[in-house]
């Protein structure tokens, strides 16, 4: 695809990896191409936000062509990878069905990231989804506001229990934060919407098998935090597995609970990356990179973010979005470095600049190597984090501090529920078969 | 449905009309039921500046039950209605699959719209989207935006003209005002998006079969919006009936034209509520009203809007939204009156207060009793009308000030093509199956 005889770069995934290494390169006489099957640059760590319509999907999304319009050296492909010939250094894609031609590489970054999992039972995603794109998240917005609709029009209110009982399976970030942003939806948002039913008599159960919520926190900050959603009126459930799901109930551990409103918020599985260069990966399926991030076998080949597995101070890096962006800047300029005959940077080293998670307005928990905290303070510090962050990401400064406006306010414009006509009747026929 | 032993008032629908009847009955001693199948009111005439990705879903729409939070004498139900039982007087409604319970009313207003209409040839639905509702806008929007990122990365420049190539089949308001904004977002909004192609070398063409563009309006302002989308750059295609549309072409009188983007902005058809009544219906299907607005032979039933046909000084009222907004409004006094004794007001007669269309920014069309314009005159008097207005049919006065700014801005976070992933590889298959 490159016009000029430049090197070529090919960088799959246009997430928090991907975009880092393309701005690494910005100033490099390489010709970049960014290959994304979306058209969009995603702020996950928020997805939960419109799931939970505190925030719509272009508060938190941005077309990536747009954040890179002004980097001439890159071009970006909306196009679905299907696999890697490295002997051939090429990208094999589908062009949406026009073309097949690969895109052939002189470098190659793959920052495929990661998809929800669900652990073998894939018979649960059907009726517990999860969220990992801005169409999950609509969608269980949508699940999330049918249920109260539903209840509101129920005449017999002793189905309204299992209509208004929202059970999340999970308690990493995703699932405390919405278990915390759904508690505010019932207490505020929805307060006074209602004739018929009592939006704060919902209850919300999140569900974790480990021995604790927010596992990568240290213990006394998950404690806070179990803490903080007990007194928002989450009932919390450790060390207990849920062991089935259907369209009715929920099984944790030997308890049955009826609900019509399951969210899956538990673990995540590696993009296919490893199976692409048939490279060495971890137990969960991520490829084992070099210090440097390359591929064993393979210096051109890059993989970084969610689907890489590298190790530090003996222990393998965690899935986050700041090991995810330095990498991707990392490898920008390793290749930077190498076509301009520097010597290589040291080894990849991840700096730690402290993980935070929100739970509900005013409440945050706060773990980094200079401090950590819980409570107010730490929730200021994310607010403000977030909104020098947002516009740092490409989006304009005015997008983010609406965003925050619109969270601070409690703005409701974005409880919309969109969904094709041919849809909403099939979920209406589907439940209506359930009753049976 | 209603608590207590009030008379009870069930409104169908909650577009202009629904809504205008049930704010007209806020003082009123009666119980509403607003009962609409989706759950947000919808600006529809600025539908397709989502479609062109100028707006965002939640910039034109609100949850019905948020904008009538106040008005406690209201209930909203969110279901499908399937019919009225004119002799037991009950609406019949599909409660997504929950119950069967109809609605049983004292007094019942039908204000159920209108969809857009083949005329015939539902043939073409699949391959010229309408736009009725936001998921219909957002679809559109995903095809627009498609089709320039396909011819992106198509590698045979001969193949970008069919892509490039968008029809807009109908010119009312819809069609020419999107003929506009699209005509926009190739000269603006994607100007430096793109590496590859040069999105202003993408076509336009707006089809018409009647003998002018906006046949609503007078001629002259017609020929003053033509030639605006003329100089915008807009083929305007006249007296030219669309006689195929497939997935490659558009037949248009007899011209076959290579496209793969046809979007249909033609004819509407009104609800089905002639049929549930077994009512007298004019040859669109309307139902005819008494002068009050009522069906002939139930006094307890009116309907308002674009699914009712009333003849005012010899023609019948036009479909539109003040149309609408005035004989929801007169609805609800008529029954408030009833209610309290008072005489009846009299017979419903619409005021006309000018109808106005866009084309590009800087220039409408303005036709009212009192004044005919165009330009930026017409252009700002529709800003600073649409700013005013926004926010008093709910949304904050934020999300419109917002929007107004977002769209002089040219800011682009609506840009997003948010589909399931299985859509999205169902459309590539699908596409790369038409290529054989």
């Amino acid at each position: 695809m490159p016009s000029n005889q430049l090197p070529h770069v090919v960088i799959v995934g246009g997430g928090f990896a991907g975009l880092a290494a393309a701005r690494a390169l910005r100033n490099a006489a390489v010709h970049v191409t960014l290959i994304d099957r979306s058209n969009h640059y995603l702020f996950q760590p928020l997805l939960y936000q419109v799931a939970t319509a505190n925030l719509a999907p272009g508060d938190i999304a941005a077309p990536i062509r747009h954040l890179l319009r002004k980097q001439r050296n890159v071009t970006v492909a909306m196009a679905e990878v299907t696999g890697v010939d490295v002997t051939n250094r090429r990208v094999l894609v589908d062009y949406m069905g026009r073309r097949d031609t690969p895109f052939e590489y002189d470098y190659l970054i793959l920052a495929t990231g990661a998809s929800h999992s669900y652990f073998g039972h894939d018979e649960f995603a059907q009726f517990a989804p999860g969220m990992k794109t801005l169409a999950d998240a609509e969608s269980v917005r949508a699940k999330v506001l049918k249920a109260f609709e539903t209840a509101e029009i129920e005449d017999d209110p002793s189905n309204h229990r299992d209509l208004l009982t929202f059970v999340l399976v999970g308690a990493g970030p995703t699932g405390v934060e919405m278990a915390g942003a759904l508690a505010e939806l019932r207490r505020f948002t929805l307060k006074s919407d209602f004739r018929r039913i009592d939006p704060l008599k919902a209850r919300i159960i999140l569900a974790e098998a480990g021995p604790r919520i927010l596992a990568n926190y240290p213990e006394k900050l998950s404690r806070k935090a179990q803490a903080r959603l007990e007194s928002l009126g989450v009932e919390v459930r450790i060390g207990q597995p849920v062991k089935a799901i259907d369209e009715a109930r929920v099984v944790i551990g030997d308890e049955t609970i009826p609900s019509r409103t399951v969210i899956w918020t538990a673990g995540v599985t590696p993009s296919p990356a490893g199976k692409w260069l048939n490279a060495p990966t971890d137990k969960a399926g991520r490829v084992r990179t070099q210090p440097d991030c390359s591929v064993p076998g393979h210096p051109d080949v890059f993989v970084v973010g969610d689907t890489a597995s590298l190790d530090q101070d003996g222990k393998p890096l965690p899935g986050l979005v700041q090991v995810a962006m330095q990498q991707g800047h990392y490898v920008g300029k390793v290749i930077d470095n190498r076509e301009t005959g520097r010597t290589a940077p040291p080894p990849f080293r991840y700096f730690d600049k402290g993980n935070m998670a929100v739970i509900g307005r005013g409440f945050a928990i706060l773990d980094s190597p200079f401090a950590k905290m819980s409570g107010l303070p730490a929730w200021l510090a994310w607010a403000f984090i977030h909104i020098l962050y947002l516009p740092a990401i490409g989006n304009q400064l005015r997008v983010s501090v609406q965003a925050m406006w619109s969270y601070f306010t409690r703005q409701r414009s974005s409880q919309l529920i969109v969904e094709p006509r041919g849809k909403q009747m099939l979920v209406s026929r589907s439940q209506l078969s359930a009753e049976r």
